[in-house]
């Protein structure tokens, strides 16, 4: 009889909310079989204010395994789970990919645009499928995207409960609510390790359903002589059709601002999750010359992106539409932790154009959270009742709370693996342990390209927004020698004008560095380092500041 | 092959919210075949104030189909679900009666105070009972009292979920959580009918657990100093386990004050359900003697009953227990609706006297709900998704907000019944309709005994409360003579040391009526009616009121 062992290996997802990004590993008899991995999404970075745009998991660790790969399960469509996948579908072998359908319509679009081929399958519910000897089924639960699922992972260690973003929310605008049946079914038939979407784990009570948002909608909207912007994910399209809903409702023509914007609800609408007449759409070169209170206009830049339409409409940058007093401005969303100042300078801006601006602190009902509150999160443990937890999809501090709960609930501590991304859990015969952590580093993508920006590039960032550059020009002849005096420019480090004894005194120290040392061969590259490292050194020493050095040598 | 009908009869516990029997008629080609009866309890009635105790249902209706009877289920041990089996017991045919082991326990008792025997049997949670044509199982649920359960009920015509008083509760201090996938199995096989408790319909949001009440009983003991005093229903054993912790935990002896309270008890620990050590049980003639922060009474009487140990405690009627300041006494429980009065009036007694008394309105967390509030009842509608409604267990208002939260889950208005008692339901193949109604009656109980008090005598005692008696004593010979002048008493009525004119007329009045008619026959009933009526006639022209005639006939 074989032996199996079962690995779980977080690339991402974990400690940073985003980028998600999740590994099975079936062994049998110490012999890796099966690879199972659940979501391949971007993340959205701490550095980007150093120019990153977002950061993609590293998948180095399964270069060497991609045979075992059998399948890619897309848990939704958040770009946070998917976008990752277009960038990685080479390395990982080009497995099948599953998904539900507003996700297979996302992440089709997604990959047209990288101009790449993908073998990917919607998934149809209460069928179990095989992916080595993984059989995995999908259920059914809400979130703030359609089509979200939870998924069972029966292996022969035992049944994984991988519970994804998630509310249960009993009143889903659209769609069905959570099946709850088969929920309790996996529990019934036990469930080794519940992962969990631990991101609600502070919040007290239930979480809102969606459908209050569509009431708030409908008032506000009633109550608005001006235009009327709603601004949220967009990828949120339940909130996004409630919104047009509340349009029809009130007649008036709907236009979306922003690319996502405008690709999603296109997308959406194709597969019939967004209907909206013809008579009611516009585009935004239109609304100039429509009745201000017989426009809705639904706009990304939620979160207080620079580019973003929205921050288009506060500045005045858009050519076609502009705020006015009367104006309702909504924002139905939350900001992201770390995006607080951009969205409240952002709403600033907007108020000051004399618009009306309402936002969560201002009113209860305007925003519900994709993520289940404690009593949400307490459901699925009753539900589950599983041996182990390991919360997913939140950060250190979201992790604790949930290993909280879980003990409030009688379960002990050591039940709860908390988890940094790399770290990973072994399962085999109903226990299960910590293995060696597996390194990952992070990948960053800017608009020109992925991993161009390395971390030696983040740190230079680094240097240069807190310390300055200095950049000196050698020219050399062939012996070495230097033709003319070094030449120093410098940015951000101290004011040139006021300090040309301090440069002076660099030059001079560089020329008796490079002073010929007899010897035949120049190694420009010595050259560059010894002279970095003088100048570093000397700035340090005279400034307390260690500038980002950098030395071109040309050689005549 | 044959065709069967379903008819549902609430016998009570609708509109009423106590008193709760419910009937269900199995027909088989149009014949009675099966009949099942769940709850057989007592109801708190309005007429309290008129010297009633409590009312039992009316079994007139089933007296000729008792041998129809399978069985008689008892959903949990509360009196207004079990109390009334006893007086009924024998014209239902002695059925074998079903329950769970803490409402056997207390059923047992119960009737051996009736000196009664009973068939009773506990029941096991996923079994299937076969009752008749009936397939019968049970649901763990969690309630005020532990060991509740819903009932599955299996006909040839469709599935019942009768889901008695519960509320979701997912950290019972005690016992398990709610059996959350034989629900939504339940649901998946299919649901006719929903009976839902609906008395939380009004409450948003969960209702708190159970557990929250045991975490407030320490805090408060940790600061009194005095003795701890705790009144909750007496058959609520769980919050009284929470309150025995608490105190073996301060080591404060456990006394338990009143009839009821001592009984429930004493069964519960029987059957281990209430473990105290020896150690820290005390009798109330022994609190005198001890310190009082070693002290904790829990006593009955949270509903202002005048006879109750707590309200014994209020008036200083207890020779053993005296109220002192640094003393303090917890309600854990709201007032029944109708009692407030009551309640009120003895927590300003018990903090006259210098106690320290806390209850729900300035304390949040002293008392949780035994039924769901709104969040829990959709949950079980989400879980369950029936064909049809039916809320019981609450007043008409509460089936109304019932009604508006499933048609808020997006059902028609038309699958909820709101049914008054006696009227009913009619189910064959999927569908379902109202039925001729059933006549019921209240059958009063005091302490004298069942039905000695009828409807006359409550119609007479509305009348004694607002209007006052006069009693007229004739003295007549054989020929219907007056031997005497009539002689009056009033009582409420009028002052009758300054109406003595009044009473002269009336004396008056009487003669001439009964002056003799040359009939020989005197009928003493005509002549009682004929007085009667025509006092009743003169008071209120006199004094615009209708006091109670007695007319005592003596006959010389």
């Amino acid at each position: 009889m074989s032996s199996y062992k079962l690995r779980f290996v977080p690339l991402g997802g974990v400690v940073g909310v985003t980028k998600n990004m999740y590994v099975y590993e079936l062994y049998e008899n110490e012999k890796l079989r099966d690879i199972l991995i659940v979501d391949c999404g971007i993340g959205f970075p701490m550095e980007k204010e150093l120019g990153v745009d977002f950061v993609i998991p590293d998948v180095s660790y399964l270069t060497d395994k991609k045979d075992k790969i059998r399948a890619v399960i897309l848990s939704h469509g958040h770009e946070d789970h998917t976008s990752a996948l277009p960038y990685h579908y080479d390395s990982l072998g080009r497995p099948p990919v599953f998904a539900s359908r507003l996700t297979v319509a996302f992440v089709e679009n997604k990959f047209k645009e990288f101009n790449q081929n993908v073998d990917l399958n919607q998934v149809v519910y209460e069928k179990e499928y095989q992916f080595g000897l993984f059989r995995v089924s999908f259920i059914r639960v809400t979130h703030s995207i359609p089509d979200t699922f939870h998924i069972l992972i029966k292996t022969p260690v035992g049944n994984i409960y991988h519970g994804t973003d998630f509310k249960l929310d009993l009143t889903p605008p659209y769609g069905n609510h959570p099946d709850f049946y088969a929920i309790t079914k996996a529990g019934k038939d036990g469930v080794l390790c519940l992962l969990s979407d631990c991101l609600g784990a502070e919040r007290e009570g239930l979480t809102l359903s969606e459908n209050i948002v569509g009431q708030t909608f409908e008032e506000e909207m009633r109550k608005t002589r001006g235009k009327f912007i709603m601004t949220t994910f967009s990828s949120n399209i339940s909130r996004i059709r409630q919104c047009v809903e509340a349009a029809i409702k009130f007649n008036r023509k709907i236009v979306f601002l922003g690319r996502s914007m405008k690709e999603n609800t296109r997308i959406a609408s194709e597969i019939g999750y967004l209907p909206i007449p013809d008579s009611l759409t516009a585009k935004e070169e239109e609304v100039i010359r429509l009745a201000p209170n017989k426009v809705c206009l639904i706009a990304a830049g939620s979160q207080g992106q620079y580019d973003s339409a929205l921050a288009k409409l506060a500045t005045k940058r858009n050519p076609f539409v502009k705020i006015k007093p009367n104006d309702k401005i909504i924002f139905s969303s939350d900001p992201i932790p770390g995006n607080e100042n951009e969205v409240y300078a952002l709403i600033e801006e907007l108020s000051m154009q004399g618009a009306d601006v309402i936002y969560s602190d201002i009113h209860d009902q305007l925003h519900a959270s994709g993520h289940g509150n404690q009593e949400d999160l307490k459901y699925l443990i009753r539900f589950t009742n599983p041996s182990y937890f390991i919360p997913i999809g939140g950060t250190i501090r979201h992790q604790h709370q949930y290993q909280k709960l879980v003990t409030d609930l009688g379960y002990k501590k050591e039940q709860v693996f908390l988890l940094d991304e790399g770290e990973n859990v072994w399962f085999s015969s109903g226990k299960a342990g910590r293995g060696d952590s597996i390194e990952t580093k992070n990948i960053y993508v800017d608009a020109y390209g992925i991993g161009d920006v390395g971390n030696v590039v983040l740190r230079d960032r680094k240097t240069l927004a807190s310390e300055g550059v200095v950049s000196v020009v050698l020219v050399l002849d062939s012996q070495g020698k230097l033709v003319t005096r070094p030449k120093f420019l410098s940015r951000g480090f101290v004011y040139e004008a006021g300090e040309e004894s301090l440069f002076s005194e660099a030059t001079r120290l560089i020329e008796r560095v490079l002073k010929p040392k007899g010897g035949r061969v120049i190694d420009f590259n010595n050259v560059r380092k010894e002279t970095t490292a003088v100048l570093e050194n000397f700035f340090f020493k005279k400034r307390g500041r260690k500038p980002l050095i950098i030395v071109d040598i040309i050689q005549i």
